[in-house]
């Protein structure tokens, strides 16, 4: 895998002088173009061996391209911020909008990698890890997202030497640490696992390029022409996104049943008993987050169902129990034209919680497969896809001790017509209602085939749907509270 | 997951006996035309809990359609002949090839949930298996397969009613086993194991279908409407199969060494020295495929290397060490028909030896990013995903224990144009020289690229290339024997 990288390859300075103009004012071109257009995002990973001028190419790509238009991040160690959410999290926040590039200098692989190594990963742990990273890409690349990953590598002889020069100068011995001497010495356990995980990501969406990195001049032109034809190929072809059609995931809704039809709409509760019950409930909830091991958890509730469910109201009595301080309330809307240049579940990630808070979704990520599917704002490919990207999503919170209660509230369409009609009549409640609420309620059958497939596809062990018999408010606040403590009080 | 499947879906009979022989002529119309157009495979799997009537439901899919043309494969315990092999091996000789429809009971995850449950497997197994999974149905769907998963499910209580009925009647009383008995009391653990199968194995390209198994008319008039759907949508599509433009994986070759160039084939072997090794590697090769351990692998070598470079002549030098028994060698030409109609890499899995055997290969699958890529055989996309299919073909063989040594013979362009005269003038030799191989030759460069990209990304360290320098015979011939018994060597 490596046998390319190993040969010596060498630019000399009068061809590398002639050449660099020309490529510098291709690149500029091309990511004036691709700003322009701002039809995808770029992605760059830089990994490799230490010495093999990671940071320096970082530099001249900076240099070379419009600096403006790039944002670099160095990966280092996680922060406090960053460890209390899923590992992934930090990669999402600084994924690059469409039109940008990103480069990554240290990239998901390092942490992989490195816990390898240093001996607390086993092989099993690599293979998982890196399952995770492949579907992560492929979301990104089915997103639209072009991955370029280069590997810099050196034998361990010009490594040797390499790290010795750098020492030798006093302009350039500080970037030698004594992690690179204690690395080097593990040179062909790091050269294995870089190997196996090369080859085990090297997927068709998202390849590897290896590159030899002890001449400079090589390298730079190397790296440099790679980002350049992959940018070109991409920006020469019209968008075609016509997917393979597959097998349609829904299941043949082929008799009247359904778990929505089996809903008993007519439960209700007495004025009475819903007081008590409200009163019990918020205390036992205020109770459990101020539990100590609720430090170590996080918990996420999302709310979805038909307008006028009375998602609203059901979340203001979650609230009304809690230190706003612990919690926010997300209420999802169109997204912004920042969170379209992004994604899809972009969007989302970057309002989870810490540890010890609530993030509450007033509609959610589950969009993508409701409305966004009826109304056709999205192909079928990416709601089809949607469903499992979903339950990765959903999975990883889980591995990261969060909580995620899901909550569909269930109304009757003649208990809607009411609850419309109402609104229409009642003056502060007349903003509530609106044209859209009239049309989507056309589409009620479309709706709740939707809905079943979305419980078929999502409702899961680790992140079940709690289905809410929602005609009678009373009943439905009291179900959601009561069902909320239980799922905490499991996980504290 | 299971929400839906346990609601006690029903068919009335007038209903069923309505709808059948209209489903039956759509199934029987759709079924001719994927023969007739022979455009895609069709394969079905049928799994599930136990008396969920999936032996019913594979016979009526039989009985509705064409059985002449559907191929239903029951994989229970592997065979002696399958042991043998990689895992995958058996599942890849009963895909049903372009036209035809294969309905496999049982399927290739009834093996890692069955591990999983009797205890050998832990998680992280399970987890690699599903990987090795997924990647093999992506593989699949993107050779073009429509793959339809349906799991037929009974609640626990459901499963209980349906083995005693099954019981108490004497027509039907040996399909319980006691098998049958033992899995119920595991009923719980079986539930959520399969529950997370499922839900990580229902990707885009190959999504899981649910169906309540308990009422035998849902049941049939369920799948049977969902393999018309699934037929039906990709029939009536254009063949369109447009994949996204992905970066380019090859490297950027910005000067003029390679791995190739690097070669000194001026390196050669006096005829006496020649001798000798040949007669001391020859007896080393024989006593090593007489070893005890040689039971225990197998080995699969392979030959590619420019025309006239010399394999048929280092091939013989390997077999006339060795018993004809233990040996096939495979010439690879153009494929059949037969190949043609099944994914790319079946026509070398068909060939994968038992452990105590060697499959010689004279050519191999590097074809796909050799000479197809070079003459546009397939597209693109196709070659690009061949690096890391083959990558995972590769890896599967070594995990079961076989030795692959990949030999690339290297000549000059000019010591080629010797060869071709020389071929030319002598009588005997003359056959092996054809119009083609001048073409070829014309396409030298393009063809030395194609080949340091194969090495790059394909020798790896559980299945390297070895790069020969085979202007001289001899020495080509010495230095291919001299590697073979090392390798093998190696792994007694």
């Amino acid at each position: 895998m490596f046998e390319s990288a190993e040969l010596g390859h060498k630019i000399d300075k009068q061809t590398y002088k002639k050449e660099v103009p020309i490529l510098r004012e291709a690149l500029l071109d091309a990511q004036l173009e691709l700003l322009q257009s701002a039809r995808f995002p770029v992605i760059i990973l830089i990994s490799g061996v230490d010495g093999a001028g990671k940071g320096e190419t970082v530099n001249i790509l900076n240099e070379w391209m419009d600096p403006r238009h790039i944002r670099t991040h160095a990966l280092d160690e996680p922060s406090d911020e960053e460890l209390d959410r899923p590992v992934m999290w930090r990669y999402w926040r600084v994924l690059p909008p469409k039109g940008k590039i990103g480069i990554l200098f240290r990239s998901w692989y390092s942490t992989p990698i490195n816990n390898y190594l240093q001996g607390p990963s086993k092989n099993s742990e690599l293979d998982q890890q890196l399952e995770r990273i492949n579907r992560f890409e492929k979301m990104l690349a089915d997103e639209g997202a072009l991955i370029l990953k280069f590997w810099l590598h050196l034998s361990k002889e010009k490594q040797k030497i390499r790290l010795k020069t750098l020492e030798k100068d006093p302009k350039t011995r500080w970037r030698v640490t004594p992690r690179d001497w204690k690395n080097f010495k593990i040179y062909d356990r790091f050269h294995s696992v870089a190997e196996s995980v090369l080859r085990r990501s090297s997927t068709s969406e998202a390849p590897w390029t290896i590159i030899e990195g002890s001449d400079p001049r090589y390298r730079y032109l190397a790296v440099g022409k790679a980002v350049l034809q992959a940018l070109r190929a991409r920006l020469d072809t019209a968008e075609i996104r016509q997917p393979h059609v597959t097998s349609p995931p829904v299941m043949p809704h082929i008799d009247t049943t359904s778990v929505l039809k089996r809903l008993d709409l007519s439960l209700s509760l007495g004025k009475n008993k819903y007081e008590n019950e409200l009163e019990k409930y918020q205390a036992k909830l205020n109770l459990l987050t101020r539990h100590g091991n609720f430090r170590n958890i996080s918990v996420v509730i999302l709310f979805e169902g038909s307008d006028a469910a009375g998602k609203g109201g059901s979340i203001r009595r979650i609230t009304g129990a809690m230190d706003a301080r612990m919690y926010h309330i997300i209420p999802v809307a169109a997204p912004t034209e920042e969170e379209r240049a992004q994604p899809y579940l972009w969007r989302f990630w970057r309002h989870m919680p810490r540890h010890g808070h609530l993030a509450i979704f007033d509609r959610s990520w589950y969009g993508r497969v409701l409305v966004e599917r009826i109304e056709g704002y999205c192909s079928q490919a990416d709601w089809m896809r949607a469903y499992s990207e979903i339950n990765d999503f959903e999975e990883q919170l889980v591995r990261h001790k969060t909580v995620i209660v899901k909550y569909w509230l269930s109304i009757s369409k003649d208990e809607q017509l009411r609850r419309f009609q109402e609104r229409e009549k009642t003056g502060f409640k007349h903003f509530k209602i609106t044209e859209d609420d009239w049309r989507n309620r056309e589409k009620w059958e479309q709706y709740e085939l939707a809905v079943c497939d979305m419980i078929d596809r999502t409702s899961t062990e680790i992140a079940p749907w709690t289905l809410v018999e929602a005609n009678d408010k009373n009943y439905a606040r009291i179900k959601v509270l009561k069902t909320l403590c239980e799922a905490i009080e499991n996980a504290l």
